[in-house]
């Protein structure tokens, strides 16, 4: 059983009505939606919450932790950030969505400036062809998904090369970027996935809808306990 | 011509006598007698400067930035730590020299908790394995070089997978340790390297001495200028 | 359910008494004890079988080939190794276990000379440290491992950079050794396991069975079909 | 003194007018235009010489070998591939081009179905996104270099992960593709580098000539001798 929690700022989704005509009940709830599955509970967290949702005991009782978010990053609070890296390095996953290559959380883990990036917002055709068809992330999808309308992101994104690179982005205008990325991190596991644009049916579509699913089965822990540190004796003789 | 600033926090070599004994000029005075050499210009900075000895104008002229320290590292400003930071992901190389695996700066590059590791103070062997024989930290190296007395250091170290593992550490003791490891973030090279514990007179030693100037040299930046970043228009059409 | 298929060369064990006093059913019964568990069928397959008992319908009928050789691999015809090969980039999972190193099949799926290591007969302790505590073929395992009587491997091992370093090996004597090691090849992954020298009982350890059935299952396919390859048109426009 | 052999089948630029229209003196020719500068000396070998021009004692004076074929892949000499290799492993450079991802010698050193891709001649533009701006092979480049005309492949193609990401390229008929790739392989590194199609005149374009240039430079061996291999003797006591 996958313990998922969803973590959206909850701005625009509230505020923008190109954002609720797509997401009329908030884009945690369309996520919600797409990973909920038989083996996996979901609960939704947002940044107005106490402690943004994400108290120690949620993080606690967390498999895999889901983050959206835009407008709003610089009010994330730097203990919570804190406290979800740690959570991570302890074998949470950490699915980052989107704009939140640009989150604290994510810049935290990476250790560069992952904001910096190459952007246009023309809702055009986004292509992600799939790099690593063996990948689990991959189960099930053809060699290449096409999103209709997307926003474009382009490389150089600053991230650490990663450990799985799964997905590849076309986009008509000229544009590749890497899509789909997978770094692991202490006894947690991350994955970047750029779709997700706020006025885009995104969420929606059932190609990405399998790729969170998949996403989420395997950021899921697979240990327990945590290493040996510190000062030790000599283990021989 | 590779500019080295040296950093070390130049604390226990003014005030313990165990290491005033190794290192009768500190630490620092050591380090830059290991990697002077003809192409190569060395500037000392030390905790207890003004911004710990690195400005803005420092770090702009600095190509490969090494960092000592270990009984201070909360002092560090996290100014200075940002900044440096900036400059790494800008270019400039960066080589964290043994319980540098606790600093702030490595941390934050890092995204892990690279305090986690093993460790012993014990005076014994370490035997550097190298495990990647035609990598040029690791050139004019015979297939292992033996350090007679270092603390032994061991797995699991709390670390990204490195992109290059040049070296891997073995102690009589029975611990394992990946010793030599490098990581590219943004445009900079980042290298850790194991060995220099303040009581053993290891930057004496000719093939440590090697190693940090290959680590310069490898750690130099190929590039100038910065990608682009931002919003964007479309390429084609 | 994983259809697991056992090769070993079935020499030393039928006619070396020190090997048939460890092994008296054969290596490939031991290492079928070994694997055998709820969701794991196993078929063994040995070289003085017609096609070695790998043929085509046996191969398209297996997840996970487990291939443990030593004195004969020249023996082995290349007939089969490039059948053997394909299945491999078509997904099935390899595991070469400790001599195979040398094999005609972990040499032509890593292009380089995996003959090339350090070597010795001593029957020391063998000390398997986790290299990456959160990987599935490390699960259930503490920090590290002992075999109290193995053959020694040392590096330099001539293989690619693993994908992932899942165990390094120590030795009293003096090495270190990659002694667990994943690459994907094509639609299929690959492990190497140093530890089996035919006359310590290594398989008969609760720890390395572990491993083992670890290993078949982070091994076997998660895939089915095979990517599109040869002349395409555009698919754009 | 970087010492460069051009090796290319030359055959359809001596039978093809649509080639020898862009390569009257062939392609051997036009690519050490493109790479001879100061500390380069090149030397060319075909196809149709003894030994395909490519005896011990070339390969022994040769530092980095580039590699075109295109039509006669089989009729490389199988002892000639294996020599090639060797000289690969021990530290010799090879840069492998465009349709030479179907080569023997690539097959042989990636252990996968190089072969195996997509692909179109409609003379597209091949757009080259740098992913690592800070890797040598991409020194002196803006963010992306347009080849007015290429063939087009695209992905999956079934090669190894490689260690490093230099070049993806955009097709405007909807392919992405990985088109310069690193390997270190034992003491020797493999470049790949897709542009290149015999009818287009790429390797006049001076960006192309400057990737080549680089190429050769970070491909160029770096040590010398070879790691110890065989039966050993305990280091320690």
């Amino acid at each position: 059983m996958n313990r998922v929690t969803i973590w959206t700022e909850a701005r625009q989704d509230r505020t923008e009505e190109a954002v609720r005509a797509v997401y009329p009940q908030g884009m945690g709830d369309a996520l919600a939606q797409a990973v909920t599955s038989p083996g996996v509970t979901v609960r939704l967290a947002t940044l107005d919450m106490p402690e943004h949702g994400l108290t120690q005991a949620v993080l606690d009782a967390t498999d895999v932790l889901l983050w959206w978010g835009h407008v709003a990053h610089e009010e994330v609070a730097d203990e919570v950030v804190r406290r979800v890296q740690a959570r991570v390095l302890d074998g949470m996953g950490l699915i980052c969505l989107h704009s939140a290559h640009a989150s604290k959380i994510f810049h935290a883990l990476m250790g560069t400036r992952t904001l910096n990036l190459r952007w246009r917002e023309d809702d055009e055709l986004c292509r992600l062809w799939v790099m690593d068809p063996a990948h689990p992330i991959a189960a099930g999808l053809p060699d290449h998904v096409d999103i209709p309308q997307e926003e474009t992101y382009g490389e150089y994104f600053e991230i650490p090369a990663p450990d799985d690179l799964v997905f590849v982005s076309w986009y008509p205008g000229g544009e590749v970027f890497r899509s789909g990325c997978c770094w692991c991190r202490g006894l947690g596991r991350v994955f970047f996935f750029q779709p997700g644009h706020e006025t885009c049916p995104v969420y929606w579509q059932p190609e990405i809808q399998r790729i969170l699913q998949n996403a989420v089965a395997w950021a899921a822990p697979s240990v327990t306990g945590r290493p040996f540190s510190g000062h030790c004796r000599p283990l021989q003789g």
